[in-house]
């Protein structure tokens, strides 16, 4: 994977980067997506409103980006990948607005989540409309490229989305580090796999062992990418106001899952009372003790073993589907070193 | 349309029926259906007994019987008329799952609804599996006829039905007959028609004057449909256990509507003020007074009067067509005549 790291950069950077800094996502499909979001406008003025505070902040883009990159590279229409790639971007934003209500988390993005700013019943409504224009943008994907399937692709995405995020928000205690992996597995990886799968799809040549190989290649990344934000989240990387938000909060976070399956009797009884005490008071003296084990490192470790595998699945991919796939990863690997890597015995430099 | 009325009567009916009962949509339609909804089980325990609850009473399934009387005139293969049938009646489940939690109704078919069962966020996730099951259903639609254009449909639907919701429950003042007119048309033609016209767009001949003559009947009838649904609620035929619901919960409703429209200066004002304060006490005492007026009578010509404009544009469509929407026809004729249409001059029979 090295050295498609460095190819990719070759091709994508237009210049010095600070080390410190995460490797740019390509910036001219996110502006294509961006501006193709803006100009979607529900025929209704209070979700106009709520598109305009939402988009505002369009955030990463990955998955569309991740099925723009691919339809390039294929030669795929560019009005057929732009459909595909707005339609796994409107699901993700559909099921962020909807997430946010489940969980009342009233920030997303830096800025009030939609419910948070305009009332749980028009973010409701908000989400079922991204949902529709999600539907929408997969059929003309469909006939733009003379194929069949993505609808389905979708809908079998928000399946599992919907069965994951009841799953997540109804458990009881404190998840473990296996069923995080499950809900993550259900939550993440589905849209990211269907960016590129889908748009794989509309290429004559559909090769099983291809779309295998992406499978368990994306299934390794998406996990390394929800395990990357949390630690974000967690050291207040990501731009939330709040200090401990998913600490205060009581979500399940990668980092928070880590330290407390570390916690023996007595302890683990103390951090689960103190989780599942509504008040919550004193997140920062958890986040101390947090801080003073080696939670962040082993979470980081997980990043990393995630990266491996990764490494070794896109073995079996084509050379131009490994460069679609190398943003993604340079940017997990930045995390990782960032967060200490260089103690995960793993050099991917 | 009584020729038609008579003839469908002939067709379907098994024997006598009491002239006080309303005509029956067909009960084999009814069967196929609720046993196909059945069989969808989502992969999460909370969202499957969510399911179970919500499906036990699973309504007339109108839009889904006409999708698939549709079919069987037009001969169409019983597995793409069903696959579209389904589609819509998931996508109408879907958005009475949402619009519950946004309108704060705790009942729906004589039962808790699903928020009030199991909590609004638990309702979210098991509307947006509805809806995800409803373009999977579209998709299979779309491939068993060989056509394209049922996603489409269904997205547009969505999209409109979204925005008529987000649009009626921020309505700060009680809607005007005008404004309630447009809700309807936004919330409950999309569907009713698309159950018709989806299937119409799966035979090989697509006819704009037939389109257009669907488009304007369905107008009629959905708007009839749910101006009569509004009369049963509040004469309190409809099995929802609040006697007085929509009345209660200052929900817009045909017949409390043509009341305060009737109301002038000091009337109107009291009546307004009465909706506007959260506690409401006294409903009892507006409805007895809504019954001392014609209300009642003038929302029944309402329907009747919608039933004389469907009659005019079935006209132009195939007889073959016509019998479909009999059943409908009849059942509305029957809530006018039960509701003194005798007094509307028009004789139906």
């Amino acid at each position: 994977m090295s050295e498609v790291a460095v190819h990719i950069a070759g091709n994508r950077s237009t210049g010095e980067r600070n080390s410190n800094e995460p490797p740019a996502f390509s910036t001219r499909e996110q502006t294509t997506l961006k501006s193709a979001l803006e100009n979607l406008i529900p025929n209704d003025s209070a979700l106009q409103t709520c598109a305009q505070h939402h988009f505002a902040q369009s955030g990463k883009m990955l998955r569309g980006q991740l099925a723009l990159m691919t339809g390039d590279t294929l030669g795929i229409s560019a009005h057929a990948a732009l459909a595909w790639a707005m339609s796994v971007e409107l699901m993700h934003n559909a099921s962020l607005v909807h997430d946010d209500i489940c969980d009342k988390d009233e920030t997303r993005r830096g800025k009030a989540s939609v419910w948070a700013a305009f009332g749980a019943p028009t973010a409701i409504c908000f989400g079922d409309w991204l949902t529709a224009q999600s539907f929408a943008h997969a059929a003309q994907a469909e006939v733009a490229s003379g194929t069949r399937g993505l609808v389905s692709m979708a809908a079998q995405a928000m399946a599992d989305l919907s069965c994951s995020q009841a799953h997540e928000f109804r458990q009881m205690k404190y998840p473990d580090w296996k069923t995080y992996e499950q809900i993550v597995t259900g939550k993440t990886v589905p849209l990211l796999t269907a960016g590129i799968l889908g748009t794989l799809s509309m290429t004559a040549c559909v090769d099983t062992q291809i779309n295998n190989a992406v499978d368990k290649t994306f299934a390794a990344l998406g996990q390394a990418y929800q395990i990357a934000n949390d630690i974000d989240n967690f050291t207040g990387d990501d731009g939330h106001e709040n200090l401990n938000h998913d600490l205060a909060n009581a979500a399940p976070n990668a980092v928070i899952i880590i330290f407390r399956d570390g916690l023996k009797n007595g302890s683990r009884l103390a951090f689960d009372a103190w989780l599942e005490d509504p008040a919550r008071i004193g997140a920062s003296h958890w986040r101390d003790r947090i801080l003073q084990t080696d939670a962040v490192q082993h979470t980081t470790d997980q990043v990393s073993q995630r990266l491996v595998a990764a490494h070794k699945s896109a073995r079996s991919l084509p050379e131009d589907l490994r460069q679609i796939i190398a943003p993604l990863y340079n940017y997990l690997l930045h995390t990782c070193t960032s967060m200490g890597a260089q103690a995960t015995g793993h050099n991917f430099q």
